[in-house]
């Protein structure tokens, strides 16, 4: 088939929906975050690019720490109003039962079921957003979103994010093992 | 529930796949990550983070860009095995039929329902990996992928991965509309 050339503000499908916590002036705050990776393998570190405009950065800066909390589904309509209004005009310390591990200032979410405390290592410049990385330096969940020690996809219930559409899709059916299903395809002798 | 420290090494649910291409020594070649994310709005900029050790790096820094592929489940043994060989010692050029846009040595997979062409912006040095951070200078799709002009998740049919466990994981059902399902837990007056 023929390939056409769209618009190049394109996406990747889907993006995980988050939450990065912070506190700015005092009062803890939560945005909702799809643009979040991890970026390095040792030591564990993840990136959240935020547009420089939002009022998250300035106590990531502050702090030179943040939170990245996954929430499940249950949590689907609160998550979506972290994304619709800013901590500048509404105090969202509230929306949430909160706890902190090791590093003040960290607000991390009791009812996310996976959640990473992280240490800024360092923020990236870009040309409209900031790169936050950060080094995860806690990870926190619960028992029940375990199997066999391991965190359980199908148990903490995710969900993702598909722009420019902007819709929340939960996650389907398991499509096989990864580093595996491929093997047939590997030349023989 | 009570919240338990595990491993720092944690990861977000679930992460997109994508083929990053690129050519190494003359020859395509396409590496299976999922450690990719939009990382600034404008200009349109993609990150993917990879290990040092891997083959394709030598060809980003050397072509000064990468494309990134997003596949769809009928390609999904494919992926999954350009993620179990390297291009060192495997010619994955053969795979896919490979079309190019304005970048020279940066191949494109017209299996792909949609493909972006990124030009190297930074390479940003981490401990054991290289986010490089590509600008999108061109973006591919057919023309049946879309619904009203925009690139449609439920016709491109990507997947996802979840570690440690190592799953691929299919796009679920539609869970509401991002900055709107929240808009009832605004407080009116």
């Amino acid at each position: 088939m023929e390939k056409i050339k769209i618009e190049t503000n394109a996406y990747v499908y889907p993006m995980p929906m988050v939450l990065v916590g912070t506190t700015v002036g005092k009062r803890a705050n939560f945005m909702a975050v799809a643009w979040v990776s991890r970026i390095n393998s040792k030591p564990p570190m993840i990136g959240v690019a935020l547009g420089k405009t939002h009022y998250t950065n300035a106590g990531i800066h502050e702090n030179k720490s943040f939170s990245v909390n996954i929430p499940g589904m249950d949590l689907i309509e609160k998550v979506d109003y972290c994304g619709l209004v800013s901590g500048k005009n509404n105090d969202k310390s509230q929306l949430f039962d909160i706890f902190y591990g090791e590093l003040p200032n960290t607000p991390m979410i009791r009812q996310c079921p996976l959640c990473l405390e992280c240490r800024l290592v360092n923020p990236v410049d870009l040309p409209s957003n900031t790169l936050f990385i950060g080094e995860i330096i806690g990870t926190y969940t619960e028992e029940r979103f375990l199997t066999d020690g391991k965190v359980d996809i199908r148990k903490i219930i995710p969900f993702t994010l598909s722009m420019p559409d902007n819709n929340y899709w939960g996650v389907g059916n398991n499509a096989g093992k990864a580093w595996s299903i491929g093997k047939n395809l590997k030349k023989t002798g």
